[in-house]
């Protein structure tokens, strides 16, 4: 197990009705609110009317920020600033999924920053201040609500980036899995494979001796196997849109990660799908997934992925060749099973790009991806035509 | 799944060498430091004098308080708040196994009460102000490095109790596995069986549909049965005292009883046995776990236990009853393999107070055990006796 550091201080709330505690909790950082939202749904589920109501019997003033993107761009980023700086708001309050907290945390650093925010996309500076965020989860999918990273595109450039500090986790976030029942079947499916690839890219190293790590890991990928379906068949199954939701907060928030070696491959390869064709995130790691892990298959990553086949989906096999090929087909079977289109050109990626693709893919990486298997643009490409 | 909070803000860092950090870490809280261990094996690894090193050249005032005891006395504590008045502490780094770290927390919390310390462990008086507190973990076993909660042990009234605040969660902890190199086998052992009844007390519950918190149990579950044989045979182990290392941290930090109704009912019968014959903590556990289960099973508990049978020991039978007395025996002969002494009589415990801590252990928790089962004095008491 490698040396590491883990602290995530977010307050997490979590159950139905855990809104009412919304006010108490900003009171203690600010009272001056940027109120980010999406496309509108927090009205339809009376989330909204609830917040503004807290707003105004507790005396927050607020500004809204809304029709946030799903996948967030850098123009919604300087949007945000601007209002803070005009409104002198000291706190940001993300009502909704990944991307709308996405897109709060980027302001955030933004807002502290004296040059253009997507500098601190790019990596040409570091957030130094931030303003506290506290956030309202409504999707079951990024793990945004509990870690430090965020998500930005820029679709002039056609870059999707992320930005990271522990400067950016949320002070607390608010996490009830009644919201998530009117969210679509497309986005339930799209969210859990998020969640999933979340773990598989914390799960898919090697020479680590993570062993308890890779146990939870596992617990959390059936979890996901478990539930998904049942919130597909009742979307108002409480327990199965809560145990998904907790998942995907467990995914991604460092515990997987601490004491690993890991380079989300997947996610390097997907965020180029996303910046050239707008493209639901959780999608194009569905589909990009069981490429990716039969392309890697080799002698040195066979026992993992046969540990996963057998761990995760129950596969015996005498051969561990046969048991990590089934393990990968049945990943891909139970993404389609949710109904993911499985194939780019399901999604409208034809071969235009690819070749340019693979190379930002790497390039975004510093030259290589480093995961699981060594990946250069070749290779990239290689998966994306086999995902074709 | 229940409605809770969920906030650990102890920063933990991990690995060989991190103590480098130690000096900073404090700095950031304090420069007057109760510095507490127990009965000197710090010395013998040398990390006393890395510390003292340390405290000397970043001009850190320290006071010690060593020689605390396996299960920490009121009168230790009591001792420890003296220190802290006489010489203005305003830090407190407790460096050892959970005795020692819990002692620290009762000082943390009694040094800023007014009345007796002893009032917080009953729970006549709450703890409102408290020292800051960071950790130093030499032993994997209670958790409390990255926990609220200590238990207190009055050897004149036969008490063992707990405090628990949030207020008492370390400020950090360092964990390095490599200081567990020297660690005993019986103590090695204990320590294993100390995390295993953490997770089996968090995970025996019903209806709380926790099905996420309940697979990472049992992945904390497999880890201290991979592992603990293998620190045994080989002590310097590194990949084994670290997975059993940060799986005693997550076994008892809040994750696995989240969302859960749990009362731990194995602890509630054991710390009789500590408050009345000062046996090893672990070592009660192990031996009251396979009694307890065999106890409680029933119609209502069967599909857990046998669940644990299947998914933590491989065990799949026609006949669930048969897989899960087959867990049990498992469990029972795992503990014997790792050389615990499973009967009451090998640690010196006869007749003569079964009826008198079943009593207690009962009137200590308010009347009655509610946990997997519920159970009364007689049931504790026909327990202790299958125990004998």
């Amino acid at each position: 197990m490698f040396n590491f550091n883990f602290h995530i201080p977010t307050k997490i709330l979590f159950g139905q009705g855990k809104i009412a505690h919304l006010a108490d909790e900003i009171s203690a950082y600010g009272s001056r609110v940027l109120f980010c939202y999406g496309g509108g749904s927090i009205k339809k589920i009376g989330l909204y009317d609830e917040i503004i109501e807290q707003f105004s019997s507790k005396g927050i003033f607020y500004q809204e920020l809304s029709g946030i993107s799903p996948n967030p761009r850098i123009e919604e980023v300087r949007e945000g600033i601007k209002l803070i700086r005009e409104h002198q708001l000291n706190f940001i309050l993300p009502v909704g999924g990944g991307s709308t907290i996405d897109c709060a945390k980027a302001i955030s650093a933004g807002a502290a920053y004296q040059g253009d925010a997507w500098d601190l996309v790019i990596g040409k500076a570091k957030p130094q201040q931030t303003i506290p965020i506290g956030t309202v989860l409504t999707l079951s999918a990024t793990g945004s609500e509990m870690n430090g990273g965020a998500v930005i595109s820029n679709m002039e450039t056609k870059q999707k980036l992320s930005l990271g500090s522990p400067l950016l986790l949320p002070k607390f976030s608010i996490l009830d899995p009644s919201y998530t029942f009117s969210v679509s079947a497309a986005q339930t499916a799209a969210g859990t494979a998020d969640i999933m690839s979340h773990t598989f890219e914390n799960y898919f190293s090697l020479n680590d001796d993570a062993f308890l790590q890779n146990r939870l890991a596992e617990a959390i990928l059936r979890t996901c196997i478990y539930y998904a379906p049942k919130a597909l068949a009742n979307p108002h199954n409480y327990d199965a849109r809560a145990n998904l939701m907790w998942a995907g907060t467990w995914a991604i928030n460092g515990l997987l990660s601490a004491g690993k070696n890991t380079d989300w491959s997947v996610h390097a390869m997907e965020h180029e799908l996303s910046a050239f064709y707008d493209i639901t995130h959780g999608v194009g790691l569905a589909i990009l997934t069981p490429h990716w892990l039969n392309y890697v298959l080799n002698e040195t990553t066979v026992q993992r992925i046969a540990t996963f086949g057998t761990a995760v989906w129950g596969i015996y096999t005498d051969d561990i060749y046969e048991t990590a090929k089934l393990a990968i087909q049945k990943t891909s079977e139970f993404f389609a099973s949710l109904g993911i289109p499985m194939r780019l050109r399901d999604v409208g990626i034809g071969e235009e790009h690819l070749q340019e693709m693979a190379e930002a893919a790497v390039r975004h990486k510093g030259g290589k991806i480093d995961g699981f298997q060594e990946l250069g643009a070749e290779d990239v490409l290689a998966i994306y035509k086999a995902a074709l």
